[in-house]
């Protein structure tokens, strides 16, 4: 009989969808083009002598181990690390609260499997995360969207969703959260809305997933406490990487959570993947116990702060007034809105592609289609020079675009 | 409000079961412990210091890759290696056809998610290993069992099984195996028979997966031609692993399928985790290219071949004649069948466990509730000085039994 593939696949699938930033990845990947697209660690940040030596070390006097299965939840002293420094930000935890993933994206996947059934309503921010949207969605959640402003989540908003979705006799099963220099906005939530989404999750009785892969690097000031940290109903689900502060090619990050929810997700991560990999759990631990993690961070935050000031600056130069930015204090991301006058941010970036430039346009980041005249910018990958020479070729775009000319393509050139 | 979990999980959970293996490692890992339990490798048997020499070398020459995100659908060298590879065994397939999956475990969770949805029915071997079935039967797959003889799966079995189904107007999804060395079995499935369920794969329009990540460790002879090179219509999907045959601990496997349902496993990979770890990838390349993977295991295949027959002639010395017990030409696993009139096995195991003994015992194989007198022993973790003393410390219970004597235990001892 003759196999026809599309009447075997599961319902399921009909709801997972390509990210549209990995879609032109294979694009945007080729080394002559400058990439404010993808929100990966600069690789030339990564101490490699540091984590060579370590890995050499590791495997002496531990291999049998480092290279073997490791429990479920994880390398038992990387939980208890992961505990303390969770516990110095001031949440109540210990090892036993702790799941290792790989990397967060599982820990978002894990979590939707955990609690979202089809159907269920899931409040996001507007803008939001794609990956962690898309796990949401991939389970049947259907997004509700806050608009996030520059003091993060409004919770006014939210509270008017809430009793939307109350009338309708529905309760959102959780709050999906970057509250610290947010992907896509870079905008943080202010201690005051935390609180109050807090409230708000106490009243409508639902849990917060908060995602916070950026909040350690911090370029001035400081962050809010943790919605973890303020949370006295074991309410949040917290998850935390080392992706962005040390390395993404050892995929280690880590959920925080109740009893009874940690439980759950081992189980749940024993069918997903049996295990993380062990080498990079302990290469991990080794490193931060010894204190290269730290000081890996304080270095590449000076670095990203140079790439993030460059970008600023050529933005100031080069991009007209009526294009606003966001000006994160934290994190990969800057956020750009088009006047409504211009075309649409996917016009805008064919053009800039054209002209080996290359970001993300935003409306896959909307839950509701909006978006349409935005775009993110991450600084974290190109250089200073190219960051410069970037801007100055969009510069060009945008004044082309003011003088209301034709913008020019390569083939009309 | 206050916080109840159980009515936030999904109802998917409930399909969520620990498995009885993973239950008791706390118990078995302990060092005092014989364990015949876990299907691990010896970890002695890590060629340590190629792999410390290999990863200097890989994070010198090319760290800001192996330290960085990969391609979701994994590092384009080792999918271009593995296909090459297959290709060797018969398999006609080119890198594009390759997902890098972390372990084959994640492998079996992301094909169920593509394929089962929640009532489907799946043909499953009985017995058959609990990773591959807990992967099903989370997403709502119905096991329904296939014998499983020295011959391996049985098609005639099979067939009546496709009857009964076909009669209430069902198909089977698919066809879950482990042909070559089965766990927990060791038996491998003859040409004749794969032929065979191939030709009812096609009559009935389901599709095979197949599981090998024992094939390539054989003692004595050889084994038949895989399901994939049988294949004709592209109704098989493979899964292998690096587990085995090199290390676990970085938690690299693959998938080889269809192009169809390689897109949509990507996709679904995305949402699972982004991409599995690039250094353990790129370390896995390395190695292989350089022959270190296939002269690794060469030695193993020694080594482990030593185990077996040390566990083949203890149990010979020391078990009864009424026990029966498989011989497998590969692999890791003995499959030991107790006599009815025999405890059950997992009260031989209470017994066993008092005495530092653990192997596990066989019902959480079985998809019917059979299987209380069988039990799967592991050779490839305890020396051949621990086979020697855990076997006769088990032989010393056996001849309790036989003597209709109650089994002593640690307290009426």
């Amino acid at each position: 009989m003759e196999l026809s593939w599309s009447e075997k696949f599961a319902s399921r699938v009909g709801r997972v969808k390509g990210s549209q930033i990995r879609g032109f990845f294979s694009l945007t990947e080729r080394p002559e083009v400058i990439s404010f697209a993808g929100g990966f660690p600069d690789s030339d940040y990564f101490p490699r002598e540091d984590i060579s030596r370590a890995i050499s070390e590791l495997i002496e006097e531990e291999g049998r181990y480092a290279l073997q299965y490791t429990p479920t939840e994880g390398n038992y002293e990387l939980r208890t690390f992961i505990a303390r420094k969770m516990r110095r930000e001031g949440v109540r935890c210990e090892a036993e609260d702790i799941v290792v993933t790989s990397g967060t994206q599982q820990a978002l996947d894990l979590i939707s499997r955990l609690l979202v059934d089809p159907g269920d309503p899931v409040l996001v921010e507007e803008p939001a995360y794609i990956g962690g949207m898309g796990a949401i969605q991939s389970c049947g959640g259907e997004p509700v969207g806050v608009v996030v402003d520059k003091n993060g989540a409004c919770p006014q908003k939210m509270e008017r969703a809430l009793s939307r979705l109350e009338k309708q006799g529905k309760t959102p099963k959780l709050f999906y959260t970057v509250p610290n220099f947010q992907n896509p906005t870079g905008y943080t939530t202010t201690e005051d809305r935390r609180r109050k989404i807090l409230d708000l999750a106490s009243r409508y009785n639902f849990l917060i997933l908060e995602d916070n892969p950026y909040g350690e690097i911090c370029y001035e000031g400081t962050i809010p406490p943790s919605y973890k940290s303020l949370d006295t109903e074991s309410r949040v689900i917290y998850i935390g990487s080392y992706s962005k502060i040390f390395i993404p090619g050892i995929r280690v990050g880590w959920i925080v959570g109740a009893p009874l929810l940690v439980e759950k997700l081992i189980m749940l991560k024993q069918s997903a993947d049996l295990c993380s990999g062990s080498l990079g759990q302990r290469l991990v631990y080794r490193m931060a116990l010894d204190g290269y993690v730290d000081e890996n961070l304080s270095r590449i935050i000076g670095l990203y702060r140079q790439k993030r000031d460059a970008l600023f600056y050529n933005m100031k130069q080069s991009f007209p007034p009526e294009i606003n930015y966001t000006r994160p204090q934290g994190g990969f991301f800057v956020w750009v809105t088009f006047p409504d006058y211009y075309p649409p941010a996917y016009e805008i970036l064919t053009h800039a592609i054209e002209r080996k430039v290359a970001f993300v346009h935003g409306q896959g980041f909307y839950s509701n289609g909006e978006g349409t005249h935005t775009a993110r910018f991450s600084f974290s990958q190109p250089s200073v020079e190219d960051i410069h020479k970037g801007i100055s070729r969009l510069g060009e775009i945008f004044q082309e675009i003011r003088r209301q000319e034709p913008v020019k393509t390569a083939i009309n050139r």
